[in-house]
Protein backbone atom coordinates (compact mmCIF):
# COMPACT_ATOMS: atom_id res chain seq x y z
CA UNK A 1 0.00 0.00 0.00
CA UNK A 2 1.57 3.19 -0.87
CA UNK A 3 1.45 6.17 1.29
CA UNK A 4 -1.05 8.54 -0.42
CA UNK A 5 0.55 12.48 -0.58
CA UNK A 6 -2.11 14.74 -0.20
CA UNK A 7 -1.94 18.08 -1.26
CA UNK A 8 -3.60 19.18 1.54
CA UNK A 9 -1.48 17.93 4.07
CA UNK A 10 1.70 19.53 2.60
CA UNK A 11 -0.49 23.27 2.42
CA UNK A 12 -1.62 23.20 6.19
CA UNK A 13 2.36 22.23 7.23
CA UNK A 14 3.39 25.06 4.96
CA UNK A 15 0.50 27.49 6.73
CA UNK A 16 1.62 28.45 9.97
CA UNK A 17 4.88 30.06 8.89
CA UNK A 18 3.01 31.66 5.97
CA UNK A 19 1.17 33.25 8.79
CA UNK A 20 3.72 34.30 10.49
CA UNK A 21 5.11 35.84 8.09
CA UNK A 22 2.44 38.22 6.95
CA UNK A 23 2.27 39.31 10.40
CA UNK A 24 5.60 40.38 10.40
CA UNK A 25 4.88 42.48 7.48
CA UNK A 26 1.70 43.92 8.58
CA UNK A 27 3.64 44.84 11.74
CA UNK A 28 5.57 46.93 9.10
CA UNK A 29 2.34 48.28 7.52
CA UNK A 30 2.61 45.95 4.38
CA UNK A 31 -0.71 43.88 3.40
CA UNK A 32 0.62 41.35 1.09
CA UNK A 33 -1.20 41.68 -2.27
CA UNK A 34 -1.46 39.50 -5.31
CA UNK A 35 -3.77 40.77 -8.51
CA UNK A 36 -5.00 38.37 -10.64
CA UNK A 37 -5.88 39.49 -14.34
CA UNK A 38 -8.30 37.53 -15.82
CA UNK A 39 -9.64 37.59 -19.34
CA UNK A 40 -13.53 36.38 -19.68
CA UNK A 41 -14.98 33.83 -17.65
CA UNK A 42 -13.14 30.41 -18.52
CA UNK A 43 -15.06 27.69 -16.02
CA UNK A 44 -11.08 26.48 -15.61
CA UNK A 45 -10.23 29.84 -14.78
CA UNK A 46 -13.07 31.17 -12.06
CA UNK A 47 -12.19 27.37 -10.52
CA UNK A 48 -8.55 27.98 -10.20
CA UNK A 49 -9.50 31.51 -8.73
CA UNK A 50 -11.76 30.01 -6.11
CA UNK A 51 -9.01 28.04 -4.91
CA UNK A 52 -6.51 30.43 -4.78
CA UNK A 53 -8.35 33.36 -3.06
CA UNK A 54 -9.74 30.81 -0.77
CA UNK A 55 -6.41 29.94 0.50
CA UNK A 56 -4.13 33.17 0.29
CA UNK A 57 -6.97 35.09 2.27
CA UNK A 58 -7.23 32.33 4.31
CA UNK A 59 -3.30 33.18 5.12
CA UNK A 60 -4.09 37.04 5.35
CA UNK A 61 -2.60 37.62 1.62
CA UNK A 62 -5.23 40.30 0.00
CA UNK A 63 -6.59 39.09 -3.52
CA UNK A 64 -8.39 40.99 -6.11
CA UNK A 65 -9.02 40.08 -9.42
CA UNK A 66 -9.18 41.87 -12.56
CA UNK A 67 -11.47 41.24 -15.36
CA UNK A 68 -11.36 42.12 -18.70
CA UNK A 69 -13.84 40.48 -21.36
CA UNK A 70 -13.51 37.92 -23.57
CA UNK A 71 -13.32 40.80 -26.41
CA UNK A 72 -10.47 43.14 -24.87
CA UNK A 73 -8.20 44.54 -27.03
CA UNK A 74 -4.48 44.07 -26.95
CA UNK A 75 -4.13 47.51 -26.35
CA UNK A 76 -6.51 47.93 -23.27
CA UNK A 77 -5.08 44.15 -22.28
CA UNK A 78 -1.82 45.56 -21.75
CA UNK A 79 -2.73 48.57 -20.47
CA UNK A 80 -4.77 47.00 -17.57
CA UNK A 81 -1.32 45.02 -16.98
CA UNK A 82 0.91 48.40 -16.72
CA UNK A 83 -1.61 49.61 -14.11
CA UNK A 84 -1.23 46.48 -11.88
CA UNK A 85 2.66 46.31 -12.78
CA UNK A 86 3.47 50.05 -11.79
CA UNK A 87 1.12 49.87 -8.61
CA UNK A 88 2.92 50.07 -5.22
CA UNK A 89 0.18 48.25 -3.84
CA UNK A 90 0.43 45.30 -5.81
CA UNK A 91 3.31 42.50 -4.98
CA UNK A 92 2.55 39.91 -7.08
CA UNK A 93 0.73 39.40 -10.43
CA UNK A 94 -1.34 36.60 -11.96
CA UNK A 95 -1.85 36.56 -15.45
CA UNK A 96 -4.71 33.49 -16.28
CA UNK A 97 -3.26 31.38 -19.49
CA UNK A 98 -4.38 30.72 -22.23
CA UNK A 99 -5.19 33.85 -22.66
CA UNK A 100 -8.40 34.09 -26.09
CA UNK A 101 -6.34 33.75 -29.26
CA UNK A 102 -6.94 37.65 -30.34
CA UNK A 103 -4.46 38.71 -27.81
CA UNK A 104 -0.42 38.14 -27.13
CA UNK A 105 0.96 37.34 -23.70
CA UNK A 106 4.53 38.23 -24.80
CA UNK A 107 4.89 41.43 -24.07
CA UNK A 108 3.36 41.10 -20.92
CA UNK A 109 6.18 38.22 -19.71
CA UNK A 110 8.79 40.45 -21.22
CA UNK A 111 7.80 43.33 -19.31
CA UNK A 112 6.31 42.44 -15.99
CA UNK A 113 8.56 43.31 -13.02
CA UNK A 114 10.28 40.10 -12.29
CA UNK A 115 9.46 40.71 -8.13
CA UNK A 116 5.27 40.74 -9.05
CA UNK A 117 5.92 37.51 -11.21
CA UNK A 118 4.73 35.08 -8.47
CA UNK A 119 4.18 32.02 -11.42
CA UNK A 120 7.65 32.06 -12.75
CA UNK A 121 6.49 33.33 -16.45
CA UNK A 122 9.27 35.96 -17.64
CA UNK A 123 12.42 34.97 -19.29
CA UNK A 124 14.21 37.06 -16.80
CA UNK A 125 12.88 34.47 -13.89
CA UNK A 126 12.78 31.67 -15.74
CA UNK A 127 17.15 32.59 -16.64
CA UNK A 128 18.07 32.72 -13.31
CA UNK A 129 15.88 29.47 -12.46
CA UNK A 130 17.90 28.08 -14.63
CA UNK A 131 21.45 29.68 -13.51
CA UNK A 132 20.35 28.54 -9.71
CA UNK A 133 20.12 32.17 -9.22
CA UNK A 134 18.07 32.64 -5.66
CA UNK A 135 16.30 36.00 -7.22
CA UNK A 136 14.73 33.34 -9.36
CA UNK A 137 11.21 32.59 -8.93
CA UNK A 138 10.04 29.33 -10.59
CA UNK A 139 6.70 28.36 -11.85
CA UNK A 140 4.07 27.33 -8.85
CA UNK A 141 3.64 24.06 -9.85
CA UNK A 142 6.80 22.77 -10.19
CA UNK A 143 7.72 24.55 -7.27
CA UNK A 144 5.27 22.83 -5.14
CA UNK A 145 6.04 19.20 -6.34
CA UNK A 146 9.35 19.71 -4.67
CA UNK A 147 7.58 21.17 -1.88
CA UNK A 148 5.05 17.64 -1.77
CA UNK A 149 8.17 15.52 -2.08
CA UNK A 150 10.33 17.31 0.95
CA UNK A 151 7.18 17.20 3.13
CA UNK A 152 7.33 14.01 2.75
CA UNK A 153 10.69 13.68 3.40
CA UNK A 154 11.35 11.72 0.18
CA UNK A 155 15.13 11.89 -0.88
CA UNK A 156 15.68 13.13 -3.95
CA UNK A 157 19.42 13.58 -4.44
CA UNK A 158 20.97 10.80 -6.06
CA UNK A 159 17.72 9.78 -7.13
CA UNK A 160 16.96 8.77 -11.03
CA UNK A 161 14.06 11.04 -11.67
CA UNK A 162 11.70 10.65 -15.07
CA UNK A 163 9.67 13.19 -15.86
CA UNK A 164 6.93 12.83 -18.56
CA UNK A 165 5.90 16.04 -20.25
CA UNK A 166 8.76 18.98 -21.13
CA UNK A 167 5.94 21.88 -21.01
CA UNK A 168 7.95 25.67 -20.30
CA UNK A 169 5.31 25.42 -16.91
CA UNK A 170 5.79 22.31 -15.55
CA UNK A 171 8.55 19.72 -16.95
CA UNK A 172 11.34 21.82 -18.41
CA UNK A 173 11.64 23.64 -15.41
CA UNK A 174 11.12 20.71 -12.80
CA UNK A 175 13.96 19.48 -14.37
CA UNK A 176 16.32 22.31 -13.25
CA UNK A 177 14.21 22.26 -9.91
CA UNK A 178 15.41 18.53 -9.55
CA UNK A 179 18.66 19.14 -11.08
CA UNK A 180 19.18 21.68 -8.05
CA UNK A 181 18.04 18.96 -5.76
CA UNK A 182 21.19 16.74 -7.27
CA UNK A 183 18.73 14.14 -8.62
CA UNK A 184 19.42 12.38 -12.24
CA UNK A 185 16.67 13.56 -14.53
CA UNK A 186 15.47 11.88 -17.52
CA UNK A 187 12.73 13.88 -19.38
CA UNK A 188 10.35 12.14 -21.84
CA UNK A 189 7.50 13.49 -24.31
CA UNK A 190 5.51 12.05 -26.67
CA UNK A 191 8.71 12.06 -29.53
CA UNK A 192 10.38 9.17 -26.53
CA UNK A 193 10.58 5.87 -28.41
CA UNK A 194 11.14 3.79 -25.36
CA UNK A 195 8.80 5.39 -23.13
CA UNK A 196 7.72 2.11 -21.27
CA UNK A 197 11.31 1.36 -20.28
CA UNK A 198 12.10 4.47 -19.22
CA UNK A 199 9.95 5.23 -16.81
CA UNK A 200 10.16 1.81 -15.43
CA UNK A 201 14.04 3.10 -14.84
CA UNK A 202 12.68 5.56 -12.65
CA UNK A 203 12.48 6.07 -9.10
CA UNK A 204 10.89 9.30 -8.80
CA UNK A 205 8.28 9.19 -11.61
CA UNK A 206 6.43 12.58 -12.94
CA UNK A 207 3.55 12.68 -14.91
CA UNK A 208 2.98 16.00 -16.65
CA UNK A 209 1.95 15.35 -19.96
CA UNK A 210 -2.07 16.65 -20.10
CA UNK A 211 -2.91 12.56 -20.67
CA UNK A 212 -5.57 11.40 -19.07
CA UNK A 213 -4.22 7.93 -17.27
CA UNK A 214 -1.61 7.18 -19.52
CA UNK A 215 0.86 5.71 -17.03
CA UNK A 216 -0.11 2.55 -16.52
CA UNK A 217 0.89 -0.45 -14.10
CA UNK A 218 3.89 -1.36 -16.57
CA UNK A 219 4.93 1.50 -16.91
CA UNK A 220 6.36 1.75 -13.15
CA UNK A 221 8.75 0.03 -11.04
CA UNK A 222 7.60 -1.43 -7.35
CA UNK A 223 8.67 0.69 -4.80
CA UNK A 224 8.54 3.74 -7.40
CA UNK A 225 7.53 7.28 -6.06
CA UNK A 226 4.44 8.59 -8.11
CA UNK A 227 3.47 11.95 -8.93
CA UNK A 228 0.66 13.32 -10.86
CA UNK A 229 0.76 16.90 -11.93
CA UNK A 230 -1.85 15.97 -14.60
CA UNK A 231 -5.20 17.51 -14.14
CA UNK A 232 -7.78 16.09 -16.88
CA UNK A 233 -11.61 15.31 -17.17
CA UNK A 234 -12.21 11.18 -18.41
CA UNK A 235 -14.57 9.73 -19.86
CA UNK A 236 -17.11 9.59 -17.41
CA UNK A 237 -16.53 13.42 -16.91
CA UNK A 238 -14.77 13.05 -13.75
CA UNK A 239 -11.24 14.92 -12.89
CA UNK A 240 -8.57 12.33 -13.18
CA UNK A 241 -4.61 12.79 -13.49
CA UNK A 242 -1.95 11.44 -15.94
CA UNK A 243 -1.71 8.54 -13.82
CA UNK A 244 -3.95 5.94 -13.91
CA UNK A 245 -4.76 5.75 -10.47
CA UNK A 246 -5.84 2.16 -9.16
CA UNK A 247 -3.21 0.21 -11.52
CA UNK A 248 -0.43 2.15 -10.31
CA UNK A 249 -1.11 2.73 -6.47
CA UNK A 250 -0.34 -0.69 -5.89
CA UNK A 251 3.02 -0.67 -7.04
CA UNK A 252 3.83 2.70 -5.79
CA UNK A 253 5.60 3.52 -2.31
CA UNK A 254 4.40 7.11 -2.62
CA UNK A 255 2.12 8.63 -5.14
CA UNK A 256 -0.39 11.98 -5.03
CA UNK A 257 -4.01 11.95 -6.12
CA UNK A 258 -5.51 13.84 -8.35
CA UNK A 259 -7.95 15.68 -7.19
CA UNK A 260 -6.07 16.61 -3.91
CA UNK A 261 -2.37 15.95 -4.84
CA UNK A 262 0.18 18.72 -6.17
CA UNK A 263 -2.76 20.76 -7.44
CA UNK A 264 -3.76 21.73 -3.80
CA UNK A 265 0.54 22.90 -3.19
CA UNK A 266 0.32 25.10 -6.08
CA UNK A 267 -1.54 27.74 -4.60
CA UNK A 268 -0.05 27.47 -1.27
CA UNK A 269 3.77 28.44 -3.47
CA UNK A 270 1.36 31.28 -4.97
CA UNK A 271 0.91 32.78 -1.28
CA UNK A 272 4.52 31.77 -0.68
CA UNK A 273 6.29 34.02 -3.97
CA UNK A 274 2.83 36.64 -3.01
CA UNK A 275 4.74 37.13 0.56
CA UNK A 276 8.11 36.90 -0.26
CA UNK A 277 8.09 39.66 -2.88
CA UNK A 278 6.19 41.82 -0.34
CA UNK A 279 9.39 41.00 1.62
CA UNK A 280 11.31 42.48 -0.91
CA UNK B 1 35.96 2.93 -37.09
CA UNK B 2 34.14 5.97 -35.79
CA UNK B 3 33.21 9.26 -38.15
CA UNK B 4 35.60 11.88 -36.61
CA UNK B 5 33.78 15.03 -36.59
CA UNK B 6 36.33 17.55 -36.91
CA UNK B 7 35.18 21.02 -35.43
CA UNK B 8 37.11 22.85 -38.82
CA UNK B 9 35.08 20.96 -41.38
CA UNK B 10 31.79 21.99 -39.41
CA UNK B 11 33.74 25.71 -39.46
CA UNK B 12 33.76 25.34 -43.19
CA UNK B 13 30.45 24.38 -44.26
CA UNK B 14 29.13 27.28 -42.17
CA UNK B 15 31.41 29.85 -43.55
CA UNK B 16 30.15 30.99 -46.97
CA UNK B 17 26.77 31.72 -45.65
CA UNK B 18 27.88 34.01 -43.21
CA UNK B 19 30.57 35.58 -45.52
CA UNK B 20 27.51 36.16 -47.68
CA UNK B 21 25.15 37.79 -44.41
CA UNK B 22 28.35 39.51 -43.86
CA UNK B 23 28.47 41.23 -47.45
CA UNK B 24 24.93 41.96 -47.53
CA UNK B 25 25.42 44.12 -44.24
CA UNK B 26 27.82 46.06 -45.73
CA UNK B 27 25.69 47.04 -48.69
CA UNK B 28 23.44 48.54 -45.87
CA UNK B 29 26.85 50.09 -44.55
CA UNK B 30 26.73 48.12 -41.37
CA UNK B 31 29.97 46.22 -40.31
CA UNK B 32 29.21 43.95 -37.40
CA UNK B 33 31.54 44.12 -34.91
CA UNK B 34 32.20 42.50 -31.68
CA UNK B 35 33.54 43.90 -28.38
CA UNK B 36 35.59 41.24 -26.20
CA UNK B 37 35.83 42.71 -22.91
CA UNK B 38 38.80 40.76 -20.77
CA UNK B 39 40.52 41.21 -17.58
CA UNK B 40 44.65 40.75 -16.90
CA UNK B 41 46.24 38.37 -19.30
CA UNK B 42 45.10 34.84 -18.41
CA UNK B 43 46.64 32.42 -21.23
CA UNK B 44 43.04 30.80 -21.81
CA UNK B 45 41.87 33.88 -22.28
CA UNK B 46 44.51 34.85 -24.68
CA UNK B 47 44.08 31.58 -26.60
CA UNK B 48 40.39 31.49 -27.13
CA UNK B 49 40.75 35.45 -27.98
CA UNK B 50 43.52 34.80 -30.96
CA UNK B 51 41.42 32.27 -31.99
CA UNK B 52 37.86 33.90 -31.91
CA UNK B 53 39.75 37.05 -33.80
CA UNK B 54 40.72 34.78 -36.55
CA UNK B 55 37.55 32.87 -37.18
CA UNK B 56 35.61 36.50 -36.85
CA UNK B 57 37.78 38.31 -39.45
CA UNK B 58 38.02 35.75 -41.37
CA UNK B 59 34.23 36.48 -42.15
CA UNK B 60 34.14 39.93 -41.94
CA UNK B 61 33.17 40.43 -38.52
CA UNK B 62 35.23 43.05 -36.62
CA UNK B 63 36.71 42.19 -33.27
CA UNK B 64 38.16 44.92 -30.74
CA UNK B 65 39.42 43.67 -27.51
CA UNK B 66 38.81 45.78 -24.44
CA UNK B 67 42.02 44.92 -22.05
CA UNK B 68 41.22 45.71 -18.11
CA UNK B 69 44.25 45.84 -15.56
CA UNK B 70 44.01 41.93 -13.26
CA UNK B 71 43.46 44.74 -10.38
CA UNK B 72 40.42 46.90 -11.72
CA UNK B 73 37.88 47.72 -9.32
CA UNK B 74 33.88 47.00 -9.80
CA UNK B 75 32.68 50.38 -10.75
CA UNK B 76 35.95 50.62 -13.26
CA UNK B 77 34.86 47.17 -14.82
CA UNK B 78 31.36 47.97 -14.84
CA UNK B 79 31.99 51.41 -16.82
CA UNK B 80 33.81 49.76 -19.26
CA UNK B 81 31.23 47.21 -19.88
CA UNK B 82 28.21 50.02 -19.95
CA UNK B 83 30.21 52.03 -22.70
CA UNK B 84 30.40 48.85 -25.05
CA UNK B 85 26.85 48.06 -24.04
CA UNK B 86 25.49 51.45 -25.16
CA UNK B 87 28.17 52.09 -28.35
CA UNK B 88 26.01 51.37 -31.75
CA UNK B 89 29.03 50.33 -33.40
CA UNK B 90 29.08 47.00 -30.89
CA UNK B 91 26.89 44.34 -32.46
CA UNK B 92 28.01 41.87 -29.79
CA UNK B 93 29.88 41.61 -26.15
CA UNK B 94 31.68 38.58 -25.01
CA UNK B 95 32.95 39.15 -21.26
CA UNK B 96 35.41 36.11 -20.28
CA UNK B 97 34.83 34.21 -17.67
CA UNK B 98 35.49 33.46 -14.63
CA UNK B 99 36.98 36.81 -13.78
CA UNK B 100 39.62 37.62 -10.94
CA UNK B 101 37.47 36.86 -7.81
CA UNK B 102 37.20 40.23 -6.51
CA UNK B 103 34.60 41.02 -9.54
CA UNK B 104 31.26 40.22 -9.71
CA UNK B 105 29.87 39.17 -13.12
CA UNK B 106 26.27 39.66 -12.57
CA UNK B 107 25.66 43.13 -12.68
CA UNK B 108 26.95 42.95 -15.89
CA UNK B 109 24.80 39.36 -17.04
CA UNK B 110 21.68 41.40 -15.44
CA UNK B 111 22.28 44.47 -17.93
CA UNK B 112 23.57 43.40 -21.12
CA UNK B 113 21.18 44.06 -24.03
CA UNK B 114 19.78 41.03 -24.94
CA UNK B 115 20.71 40.93 -28.83
CA UNK B 116 24.27 42.11 -27.75
CA UNK B 117 24.72 39.50 -25.25
CA UNK B 118 26.09 37.19 -27.77
CA UNK B 119 26.96 34.30 -25.77
CA UNK B 120 24.06 33.79 -23.93
CA UNK B 121 25.06 34.95 -20.43
CA UNK B 122 21.73 36.63 -19.44
CA UNK B 123 18.67 35.50 -17.38
CA UNK B 124 16.47 36.84 -20.19
CA UNK B 125 18.42 34.77 -23.16
CA UNK B 126 18.78 32.03 -21.22
CA UNK B 127 14.79 32.20 -20.46
CA UNK B 128 13.83 32.97 -23.62
CA UNK B 129 15.74 29.39 -25.31
CA UNK B 130 14.80 27.41 -22.23
CA UNK B 131 10.95 28.86 -23.29
CA UNK B 132 11.34 27.80 -27.08
CA UNK B 133 11.70 31.55 -27.83
CA UNK B 134 13.00 32.32 -31.27
CA UNK B 135 14.82 35.85 -30.05
CA UNK B 136 16.57 33.83 -27.28
CA UNK B 137 20.63 33.27 -27.96
CA UNK B 138 21.93 30.43 -26.65
CA UNK B 139 25.61 30.31 -25.35
CA UNK B 140 27.97 29.43 -28.10
CA UNK B 141 29.09 25.83 -26.91
CA UNK B 142 26.34 24.07 -26.35
CA UNK B 143 24.81 25.63 -30.13
CA UNK B 144 28.02 24.60 -31.71
CA UNK B 145 27.41 20.82 -30.33
CA UNK B 146 23.72 20.68 -32.28
CA UNK B 147 25.59 22.62 -34.94
CA UNK B 148 27.87 20.18 -35.30
CA UNK B 149 25.34 16.72 -34.99
CA UNK B 150 22.88 18.35 -38.04
CA UNK B 151 26.45 19.00 -39.90
CA UNK B 152 27.13 15.55 -40.01
CA UNK B 153 23.59 14.56 -40.72
CA UNK B 154 22.83 12.72 -36.83
CA UNK B 155 19.38 12.46 -36.05
CA UNK B 156 18.15 13.82 -32.88
CA UNK B 157 14.61 12.71 -33.48
CA UNK B 158 13.69 10.36 -30.35
CA UNK B 159 17.23 9.45 -29.59
CA UNK B 160 17.96 8.45 -26.10
CA UNK B 161 20.57 11.71 -25.78
CA UNK B 162 22.89 11.28 -22.05
CA UNK B 163 24.57 14.60 -21.04
CA UNK B 164 27.45 14.21 -18.21
CA UNK B 165 27.53 17.83 -16.87
CA UNK B 166 25.05 20.11 -15.70
CA UNK B 167 27.03 23.19 -15.78
CA UNK B 168 24.73 26.93 -16.57
CA UNK B 169 26.80 27.34 -19.62
CA UNK B 170 26.76 24.01 -21.32
CA UNK B 171 25.24 20.71 -19.89
CA UNK B 172 21.97 22.48 -18.80
CA UNK B 173 21.51 24.58 -22.19
CA UNK B 174 22.62 21.87 -24.06
CA UNK B 175 19.88 19.49 -22.33
CA UNK B 176 17.35 22.54 -23.18
CA UNK B 177 18.46 22.51 -27.38
CA UNK B 178 18.03 18.78 -27.49
CA UNK B 179 15.03 18.68 -25.89
CA UNK B 180 13.92 20.77 -29.14
CA UNK B 181 14.86 18.63 -31.25
CA UNK B 182 12.71 16.11 -30.30
CA UNK B 183 15.63 13.72 -28.07
CA UNK B 184 14.45 12.09 -24.92
CA UNK B 185 17.39 13.79 -22.63
CA UNK B 186 19.12 12.68 -19.60
CA UNK B 187 21.22 15.12 -17.65
CA UNK B 188 24.22 12.91 -15.19
CA UNK B 189 26.71 14.52 -13.05
CA UNK B 190 28.85 14.18 -10.06
CA UNK B 191 25.93 12.90 -7.76
CA UNK B 192 24.91 10.10 -10.44
CA UNK B 193 24.82 7.09 -8.65
CA UNK B 194 24.75 4.87 -11.57
CA UNK B 195 26.69 6.56 -14.17
CA UNK B 196 28.05 3.87 -16.21
CA UNK B 197 24.65 2.17 -17.12
CA UNK B 198 23.06 5.50 -17.45
CA UNK B 199 26.11 6.57 -19.97
CA UNK B 200 25.83 3.32 -21.83
CA UNK B 201 21.81 3.87 -22.37
CA UNK B 202 22.72 6.09 -24.34
CA UNK B 203 22.69 6.74 -28.17
CA UNK B 204 24.31 10.13 -28.22
CA UNK B 205 26.36 10.82 -25.54
CA UNK B 206 27.94 14.52 -24.38
CA UNK B 207 30.74 14.60 -22.40
CA UNK B 208 30.92 18.10 -20.52
CA UNK B 209 31.94 17.68 -16.93
CA UNK B 210 35.51 18.96 -17.19
CA UNK B 211 37.10 15.77 -15.73
CA UNK B 212 39.73 14.53 -18.52
CA UNK B 213 39.01 11.24 -19.97
CA UNK B 214 36.56 10.46 -17.43
CA UNK B 215 34.24 9.06 -20.30
CA UNK B 216 35.82 4.77 -20.44
CA UNK B 217 35.31 1.96 -23.22
CA UNK B 218 32.99 0.29 -20.53
CA UNK B 219 30.74 3.48 -20.55
CA UNK B 220 30.04 3.79 -24.06
CA UNK B 221 27.68 1.31 -26.39
CA UNK B 222 28.52 0.10 -29.69
CA UNK B 223 27.67 2.36 -32.60
CA UNK B 224 26.98 5.47 -29.54
CA UNK B 225 27.79 9.14 -31.31
CA UNK B 226 30.24 10.54 -28.98
CA UNK B 227 30.41 14.03 -28.15
CA UNK B 228 33.72 15.67 -25.90
CA UNK B 229 32.99 19.09 -25.10
CA UNK B 230 35.54 18.93 -22.51
CA UNK B 231 38.93 20.61 -23.00
CA UNK B 232 41.65 19.67 -20.27
CA UNK B 233 45.43 19.63 -19.71
CA UNK B 234 46.62 15.42 -19.04
CA UNK B 235 49.27 14.53 -16.86
CA UNK B 236 51.72 15.27 -19.95
CA UNK B 237 50.82 18.18 -19.96
CA UNK B 238 49.03 17.59 -23.18
CA UNK B 239 45.18 18.65 -23.95
CA UNK B 240 42.58 15.90 -23.67
CA UNK B 241 38.71 15.68 -23.52
CA UNK B 242 36.35 14.22 -21.25
CA UNK B 243 36.64 11.27 -23.00
CA UNK B 244 38.94 8.76 -22.90
CA UNK B 245 39.21 9.00 -26.87
CA UNK B 246 41.64 5.98 -27.45
CA UNK B 247 39.78 3.69 -25.57
CA UNK B 248 35.79 4.93 -26.72
CA UNK B 249 36.88 5.79 -30.32
CA UNK B 250 36.97 1.53 -31.39
CA UNK B 251 32.90 1.69 -29.96
CA UNK B 252 31.37 4.74 -31.62
CA UNK B 253 30.01 5.39 -34.71
CA UNK B 254 31.22 8.81 -34.26
CA UNK B 255 33.03 11.13 -32.15
CA UNK B 256 34.43 14.10 -31.67
CA UNK B 257 38.55 14.58 -31.05
CA UNK B 258 39.72 17.09 -28.58
CA UNK B 259 41.26 19.65 -29.60
CA UNK B 260 40.07 20.17 -33.12
CA UNK B 261 36.48 19.67 -32.01
CA UNK B 262 33.90 20.88 -30.95
CA UNK B 263 35.89 23.74 -29.58
CA UNK B 264 36.38 24.60 -33.30
CA UNK B 265 32.69 25.17 -34.11
CA UNK B 266 32.28 27.46 -31.03
CA UNK B 267 33.69 30.24 -32.44
CA UNK B 268 31.54 30.09 -35.73
CA UNK B 269 28.94 30.18 -33.56
CA UNK B 270 30.38 33.44 -31.95
CA UNK B 271 30.30 35.08 -35.29
CA UNK B 272 26.40 33.95 -36.52
CA UNK B 273 25.66 35.31 -32.97
CA UNK B 274 27.37 38.88 -33.90
CA UNK B 275 25.77 38.75 -37.29
CA UNK B 276 22.11 37.67 -35.91
CA UNK B 277 22.76 40.59 -33.93
CA UNK B 278 23.72 43.27 -36.57
CA UNK B 279 21.28 41.90 -38.80
CA UNK B 280 18.75 42.41 -36.23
Amino acid sequence: MAVVMKGMEVAKSMKNELIFRVEKLKESGIIPSLAILRVGEKEEDLSYERGAKKRLEGLGVVCETAVLPEDVTQEDFEKKFDELNVSNKVHGILVFQPLPKHLNIEPVKERIHPRKDVDGMSPVNMGRVFANDKKGVAPCTPAGVIEMLKHFEIPIEGKEVVIVGRSSVVGKPLSILFLQENATVTICHTRTKNLEDTCKGAEILVAAAGVPKMIKASMVSEGCVVVDVGINVDEEGKLCGDVDYEQVEPLASYISPTPGGTGSVTSSVLAKHVIESAES
